[in-house]
């Protein structure tokens, strides 16, 4: 059985995400996809809509066989780290090839990109860090630096936040000396960031999040989403009685912000160069999440990039728990299947390079500690009542499964 | 001026309390009464039912002249400590002498025993050490210890709260070297736990606070509280929308459990003997800080001394910021006086052995860091909108001054 992988968020799952889907596995002639997806935290640095087991059945009753969770290290990550953990996770699971997909549209292009930066990797490091200097952020830096290196090649243009994402997986299998064949689909109509509706039937997760937070009621989406997804996402509102998103974390950041000392807060994976101290004067003067962000905002500093320090105080993930565990993933963990993804799985499971969980009360927890602490942190986004559910699902929820 | 030192908590200020007051500058000759008054959480390991600022006014409308803020590193302790700070607080602002109410009533039983346990410590340590090993609270060890030392001379009952505290002020004054003159008045009608009224006037201030969040008006404890705490009451209501207690700050006390390793608990002061591990266990399967509560307790932890772990942990106190601050005061923090607490203020501040603080703006932030953090964190009591008006108030508010 040849599988293709997918690297996603389905945050939450629409119809741009199942055109992919169906391109993915014929042009990989694949069996079956098999989809690693962020799980509580994203890598935008935001709270997922609606937990990853919703996510999981939107994707399996919409053409994934299997569902991966991306451990929390690798998922609320820059796009190099982010691109280590997905590739690692497929590759693991015996992926015949990865299709991403790409303002570009043309893999040689990727491969000719890499193949090129690894080339000429010193005199980009330096442009690199001199762009960094004038004190612009590190994806900037790099896009300057990389279009000012005159070449004759098809290069890739990476300020493209698709193509960027497609460079760094087809990065990190070359690092990883992957097997997999890396496979790109063009994007249509709806860009990445796109706040707003593109066309008839697409839209961006972005737009699509937006009009659920803004009508309350999910009936101006269901043109942009799958019927499963509508459904889905009504139930979890029933449920719940919310999405997820910032602001319901805003009080608990604020207060680990505000009992916190720099010193502590420099502890944190990510915190550097004095950020800390803007953080905590920022919380004392901010009434919403937004209005803090607005207020830690610099030019060096992303807002992605501030959200994921957020989420990092906010979940406790010290510089010292992530150290050495970057490069690849240690474990798969089995969040769904549908009846063929099961099927693979028995057939395939002895060649699998990392051991798969399908019940974490079942595994050792210190192996995989980051996640449990992130569904913790994660649960405090609904009422405890609701919140309580989400924590004893994360022990005691078998793999989703779907005929 | 002949200024009489009262320790106390006000929480808040009642007819017992303005009886001692009365009884204590009579007794003294005193001209004039200064308070040290806890701040925000109480030596019982609870937040303050309303601000310090008005338990302060409360104070300086019934006859204290001056109030000075007992440091968050006393306030929230063991009888030793607190002594300790509170002694000291009182020492170095020229304080004539301490009244304190007690069951005994007899200052020279105090004295006496502080002299008999100094002689015998070492016997003593030696039974206390033997009591704990049979599982029981320090505390009780102490009273089961002392009990069996057979003496022919007149000492103390050391199972009954107010003598506990009473010695442990008359030790202090004697570790310390102090001047001061112990006084004491022997306690009537309510005992300091009771729960339930006591006589047509008098009432603990615990079956006051109990009436409080039972009947959510304060009619019905008019009776056992002065007029003027009746109306800071209401106000405070009125301002701020509820009355302070632990289940307002249940979810960032859980929040702060659950993102926590218990090698990072174990920083904190006071957790020791892997309580971390069951705090946490308890705080996964918990509804209320109540619930919470019933299911940490052991025979070994009182309720006392897990409430006040609760509040370190909530505060972020670690070990090394208390480590070499237990033994005496470092600062006079004013919180407010009557004019003629403003004389002996003007009169006497030259010969005042510590730094007088009358705003925190004027401070610097480092010697006084535990506070500051303290009332941070008294502010997640209250919504946002109000917390925000204590918090701006720590900083920025002159001492109360009353005519």
């Amino acid at each position: 059985m040849k599988a293709v992988g997918v690297i996603v968020e389905y945050n939450p799952f629409h119809n741009g995400h199942a055109y992919h889907l169906q391109a993915a596995k014929e042009t990989a002639h694949a069996d079956l996809a098999v989809a690693v997806m962020s799980g509580n935290f994203l890598q935008r640095g935001e709270p997922a809509l609606v937990s990853k087991w919703y996510r999981t059945k939107m994707a399996l009753l919409c053409g994934v066989d299997i569902v991966l969770e991306l451990p929390y290290q690798f998922a609320t990550q820059k796009a190099e780290t982010f691109a280590n953990g997905a590739v690692s996770v497929l590759d693991a699971i015996g992926c015949h090839s990865l299709c991403f997909g790409s303002e570009s549209g043309d893999i040689s292009t990727f491969q000719q990109t890499v193949d090129y930066m690894d080339l000429h990797k010193d005199y980009l490091d330096e442009k690199i860090k001199m762009n960094i200097k004038t004190g612009v952020s590190f994806p900037k830096a790099l896009s300057l630096s990389f279009q000012s290196m005159s070449s004759t090649e098809n290069l890739l243009s990476l300020d493209k936040p698709n193509n960027i994402l497609g460079f760094h997986y087809v990065k990190a299998l070359k690092r990883q000396k992957s097997s997999i064949v890396p496979l790109t689909i063009k994007r249509k109509n709806a860009n990445y960031h796109d706040e707003h509706f593109a066309t008839e039937t697409i839209a961006s997760a972005t737009s699509i999040r937006k009009a659920l937070f803004t009508s309350k009621d999910n009936d101006t989406i269901e043109q942009y989403v799958p019927d499963t997804t509508s459904a889905l996402l009504k139930e979890y509102l029933n449920e719940y009685g919310i999405f997820h998103e910032w602001e319901n974390y805003w009080s608990f950041l604020r207060f680990r912000l505000l009992h916190s000392s720099p010193e502590e807060l420099r502890e944190i994976y990510d915190v550097e160069e004095g950020i800390e101290n803007r953080l905590i004067a920022a919380a004392l003067e901010s009434s919403t999440f937004k209005e803090f962000m607005e207020k830690v905002k610099t030019k060096r500093y992303t807002w992605t990039r501030l959200q994921r320090i957020c989420v990092h105080i906010l979940t406790n993930t010290k510089k010292a728990e992530m150290s050495g565990t970057l490069e690849k993933a240690s474990y798969l963990r089995l969040l769904g299947m549908t009846k063929r993804g099961k099927e693979y799985l028995n057939k395939n499971k002895s060649q699998f390079k990392l051991p798969l969980i399908s019940k974490l009360s079942a595994y050792k927890e210190n192996d995989i500690s980051l996640d449990i602490k992130a569904s913790r942190v994660y649960s405090f986004g609904l009422a405890q009542q609701y919140g309580n559910i989400l924590l004893q699902q994360e022990f005691k929820q078998p793999p989703i499964f779907v005929q």
